[in-house]
């Protein structure tokens, strides 16, 4: 069994819903940072706009609660209201069925009838499901994502307080299951505290002793890299020796640190502005086919929040965009699943043993 | 790195706390069931008792909230307050320190002191512990158990749901790390429909496809098995073709299934009477050297209570019982680790991966 | 706002489906406690049966998971298969829409269309869930269902744990809103030791100041009420002062206190046995129109099995039973709602808080 | 019973510890944001600098992972790490016993006797703990605080999603027991939708009814609080009705919304810099004497960590800083209790009825 991309219905343009339908309509900017009245909000789904005369358009780089503006030049541009600018030309219009002249298309990807029939997707995951498909899934989807696509993972940082799960990280980013990390200040200071110290705050890693002033350990590792001036300059030096943001830095693989206000320090390359830092997040989300969201609420709902059902590829082809979250808690991923998508996975587990089985799943052929 | 047994320090029975100690008093029973008032209740530690002077009598076969008869032939037997008859001659006294002729020695195994430094034992597990090393620790621990202990798996429904932990269970008992099993209702019977079906409360447990009438299958699975009159008779009739419940049988190994009042059926085996259940959970319980205990508090707790934290081997020895529970909830754990023995070890993730794990570092020497 | 039984919709028997369905057919046991292939597994909903030409007749006394039999007499009783025996009649075929002459009926209640649109019932609660309306509706079924309906209650042992949630029950009681209480020994066994004690588990349910010794207390409070060989005695006795078993037998409310392997002692009154236990609950389950379940997934799980969406009263209307299930944990509460019935309402709280909440809300006119 | 304020106890500066130890060592700074390598990292607890021979000064608005910088003036600061600057004398040595001039007092307040013995302070509490007396202490708190402290509030979301929550909290405000709010942009956005629509997130607040198009309601609530300026504008022009926000604004109440990378819009008011909304919450917060948090982890740890467990009043008196945090989940908190303050104090519970019955219990004189 290998992974194949489910293919995309296009709708029929030549329906009457389609065919009567009048083309959007835009209204400009006046204010800063505010959408005029009745704008249209985008969703998840592809969404097509009647342009020109039976020609629909559809959104590309979507994401959901956002508005959309048609650039001077013609293009279709889906923008948060915050970047707004006086002038701007934004859409009109609530009707989802092409009474505005827009069309929200949820039924687009004709799915595996072998592995999805209704009751899986009407049903929400619990403790109690059968996860045994979702991993050999996972496994064909990450092995033809590797070469084709752009797997972005979302990391709280409980996949570095442990050592088995720290060290299966790193592996799949030596190997290249790893195309982009979205995270947070603690993520990568606790994995810094490790390659310094062998801890987490203050707590031996694999042993679980602790450290003789072992909350020490967490402020050091911050003062040290800001001493240093980056993360990267640490790697420079041979300060850092091993972890997660060591093979990251080493392999050229982006990432972006989101600060909050828990944050201590932060690190150097922390964007403290989280409107700046959703900005960076999305340059990467735009790019993503697969989204891997491990035990982190904040940070993997924000970056659902900014990730579409779909994509449109290079060759021009329209593909789905997976998604799964992994976490303890059903309320958790209740929420994020509460998006609606049918591409959302929820696998409820501790995200050291999701790691380290993924791991040896994917490089010990042990599926 | 394998697995040695922490050595035990018996107490220093010249010390004047117990030279100076009376002899224990016993007060006979005169209602059936009901114990003389004063009566000193066991615990979970290795307890002492004053019988003759200088001669201190350690409890074998001990569980925590029982009462101590002493029988006709001078022996000592740890007893369930429901078992007592009138006649029958109960410790009594409540000091625990010798005042009242027993000890209770809580400090009585020399743990190792490269693992179990004093933080691991004070803070209480959550998801974002470190595992790794209870994961190595209980290899070892297997191992040694499968040669020269006894083993009891305690098992939720959970692990029947999916196909992978069912699977990964099987290979374990064919393997020799399950030396004795105790369930519910609901284990047996998912088991047995997935030997049957396929499915678990109707869902397919690999594809979770659901099958039409599914809802049927838990109760044709319980009708079949008592038309058979057993689980035995349908192993031998070659109605049950997979399955824990099928291997146990096979290999010979003794389960006790106990009845709750949520059971349909119930199957043939199941021991309807809790008390009932309790004695026979028991008689396995005392052979315990080591207790795992997956997704569910009814057993799990039910076990706990009667396992001691030490158990007196052939030879004379005496050793610690260790006890594993593995829940995704933290509230779950510490309900059992309130119990206070050090040789609780909680592992706080989805049974599924923990049981997947297991089989693939013990049998693939993946550690 | 007062309270109004929905009204129910009686099946359209002119329709086609039922003009030309078949009569059902029955039969014989061969085995006790064995149904005949191709049985009829009763539903939650009201169900026909089509026993003479064009004469449907609604089951009574229902509940899901178990047969039908017809009786010498003619009647139908719904059964457990435990409860078969050689030479009884049971119903066979699975079809639900007429074809095997039964019909289920799942759209049965005419919901009141002012709370009840559609994403109400589509969504599961969770803990961000608005709660405001919930308790309205519940003060205002309560003071109906007081005057003319059967409310049960399950409960854990949460509710005496706490001073303040054991005197609010109390009230309830003592106004008339508890009509049966199901429950298992340790809310009897915590509830007499805080009569006896003012402790739960040895420690204050007020100050929660731990008391010397205080793990004797349940202990004793089992014995001494096995030794008075009743609760019922002890209250004659005047040995209970106050708390929630002594209040149900001052106003002699049934109660059925079941038994679990987890228990110790037990209570006399505790019912080891499960399958009789189920047929005591199921002897008052018939009579609910509310049920209240808080607390306990082994309770509330087994009495929603035993509670059908639908009762028949005294003067031959149908009218639906209410359940409600409180619980910390989304994960329980789901278990339950996965059973379909509309009329469950899971509301995700502490107990404590809820119970004194309503007995606020019904006895101080505090809405 | 009315709320007195445990006594503090000053240290016996008397003892050798004292007077045998050397004064702090100061060191400068020489890199923006990092201090020198030794620096001593501040607790929650009372800490006394031996600046002068026999002198110990207490640290004034300290908070735990700081360091210590002594101005030009001979004065002690508590700083975060960032905002050090080069030539800033930065205190050095982690002794807590007096060894390096510092002397960490964690034993500083008499507990009152009769509601704080050992066993209460030692177990951790889980949903099963008895809450009535916090209750009844938070009531004698509030209303001492009320006249004489400075209580903050910290919200999630939940507060708002729940009409009888969110009216509560408008009366808390309304009759002095809030003098300061940290909130994020979802309460804020969520109490203005609620103004606006009476919905949260497209949802009735107390029929729970789905309004049409109602995702747009937070979007729109955003859009046109944007387009008034703020929220302030918003109440002034009369365009916000009721609510938490409206409240607060009347009366004047500071209130710190910080952003996160979670939001939407944000609110004009939102500070979306994680370091300035840490500050301005500092600023705040070095103010508080009783801090309640509720349904939030990010925002309850994030104040926990820049709350220490004691302050100065203004007359010189040392008294505790009381720490509640209410949620659903052991989880939750346990991360805060980790802290290791006696005076953080967790209810486990939904935020609806802690704030329904928090303000019953406070403004009906129901207790």
């Amino acid at each position: 069994m290998s992974f194949t991309i489910p293919s995309y219905t296009t709708p029929d343009f030549t329906h009457s819903r389609f065919t009567t339908a009048p083309l959007v309509t835009f209204k400009q900017v006046e204010i800063q940072g505010v959408a005029p009245e009745n704008y249209h909000a985008t969703s998840i789904y592809p969404e097509y706009f009647h342009l020109k005369k039976d020609k629909w358009t559809l959104l590309r780089d979507s994401r959901m609660d956002c508005v959309t503006e048609r650039e001077k030049n013609g293009e279709l541009t889906v923008k948060e209201f915050r970047h707004l600018k006086p002038g701007d030309m934004v859409a009109l219009g609530r009707g989802e069925n092409g009474e505005d002249g827009i069309y929200v298309h949820t039924d687009a990807f004709r799915l595996d009838e072998r592995v999805s029939d209704k009751f899986r997707f009407l049903s929400r995951p619990t403790r109690e499901t059968s996860f045994s498909i979702d991993y050999d899934e996972l496994y064909h989807l990450m092995d033809f994502e590797r070469e084709s696509g752009f797997i972005i993972w979302v990391l709280g940082p409980a996949v570095v307080f442990d050592r088995d799960a720290r060290e299966a990280f790193v592996s799949l980013i030596e190997n290249g299951y790893v195309h982009a990390l979205l995270a947070g200040n603690a993520l990568a200071t606790h994995d810094i505290e490790g390659a310094l110290f062998g801890t987490a705050l203050g707590q031996d890693i694999y042993s679980k002793r602790s450290m003789h002033l072992g909350h020490y350990n967490h402020l050091d590792a911050l003062n040290r890299i800001r001493a240093a001036g980056s993360i990267k300059n640490s790697v420079k030096t041979g300060m850092l020796k091993d972890g997660i943001m060591l093979t990251l830095v080493m392999k050229g693989i982006p990432y972006v640190l989101a600060g909050s206000i828990r944050d201590d320090g932060p690190l150097p390359e922390v964007i403290t502005d989280a409107c700046e830092a959703q900005d960076k997040m999305r340059a990467l989300a735009r790019r993503a086919t697969t989204v891997i969201a491990l035990a982190t609420q904040l940070h993997s709902i924000a970056t659902g929040n900014m990730v579409p059902s779909y994509t449109v590829t290079d060759d021009g082809k329209v593909r789905p965009v997976y998604f799964y979250m992994v976490d303890m808690s059903e309320f958790a991923v209740s929420k994020l699943a509460n998006r609606g998508s049918l591409t959302v996975h929820s696998i409820l587990t501790n995200v050291q043993d999701f790691i380290v089985t993924v791991q040896r799943g994917l490089l010990n052929n042990i599926v």
